[in-house]
């Protein structure tokens, strides 16, 4: 299955897409970061960050999307912009019919290196080392988006089947 | 001008749309509620309103668009949903290219009663008065969303010309 990880964010929204199934080798397809200019008006930095994400939906076709849940105990303003960026992101895979999950941050932290409170520095070192690259993943700050996109291969792709035939299902009703 | 505004949720968006110009007569065009329902998964749910919001503009084809402006005083838990819901409304006017403003609930409550802390009653009340209808806006909770449509109008039409200018620049460059 192939995976895009999204940890959303207005400035900067790391994207990382991730080839891999719960037991197999994991292989690195594209990382990146989606940029939008804090001077804008929100109006164009969210359809800009949209355009970002449906030219890499196009380039790379995954089977799901992961994205970040937005953590309440955040600083409340930090929130508001990162739950605007993730909105983009969760709609741009459900308007395709992905399955879309959102994982938090720890459970991401958890499922690469076994700790939920693990430091960026080890985050990045699992992902270089899961994923068998030559050095760690640039740019660094996208290792997150890695870590979801894994996190999400290896809680299989049951709870994904569900939340697809969830998408269906809704499509149909409304 | 004709302006709609959206008071952003993902249970029940508000959404009025409001035609007038700074010093004339103010005119109902349409008042509703778009509903997604809690039950169903986020990506349901942002596409829901997305495709409601979409249905209202091919309909009512506004100049622009006016959202409320998410309070970071609120609860952290409803400012996510709300920011959400905010950022599709966002995404659906730039995308069309119509200038986006956004006005704090303070704002909007001003600029129909006078009184930034003026509370429901009375906001719908100077709604009903000011539209000149014959009964309070149904569904009642959406008179939130006319108040923001209205507090636009009258906050004029420069700002919206240069919001639109923006948008077009932003477009342009990327």
């Amino acid at each position: 299955m192939r995976v895009l990880g999204v940890d959303p964010g207005l400035t900067r929204c790391g994207v990382g897409v991730v080839d891999g199934a719960p037991g197999a080798p994991l292989k690195l397809v594209s990382v990146g970061v989606i940029r939008t200019s804090p001077g804008d008006e929100i109006g164009v930095r969210l359809i800009g960050l949209e355009r970002g994400l449906e030219e890499l939906l196009d380039a790379v076709h995954p089977d799901a999307v992961a994205v970040e849940r937005v953590f309440s105990q955040h600083n409340v303003t930090t929130v508001i912009g990162t739950a605007q960026a993730g909105a983009i992101a969760i709609a741009c895979g459900a308007r395709r019919g992905l399955p879309v999950a959102l994982h938090t941050p720890s459970e991401a932290k958890a499922a690469v290196t076994g700790n939920g409170r693990a430091d960026k520095a080890q985050v990045t070192a699992m992902v270089t080392r899961l994923l068998r690259l030559d050095a760690p993943p640039k740019p660094a700050d996208a290792a997150d988006a890695l870590a979801l996109a894994i996190c999400h291969v290896w809680r299989g792709g049951a709870q994904a089947r569900i939340e697809a035939a969830r998408i269906r299902q809704g499509r149909t009703r409304q």
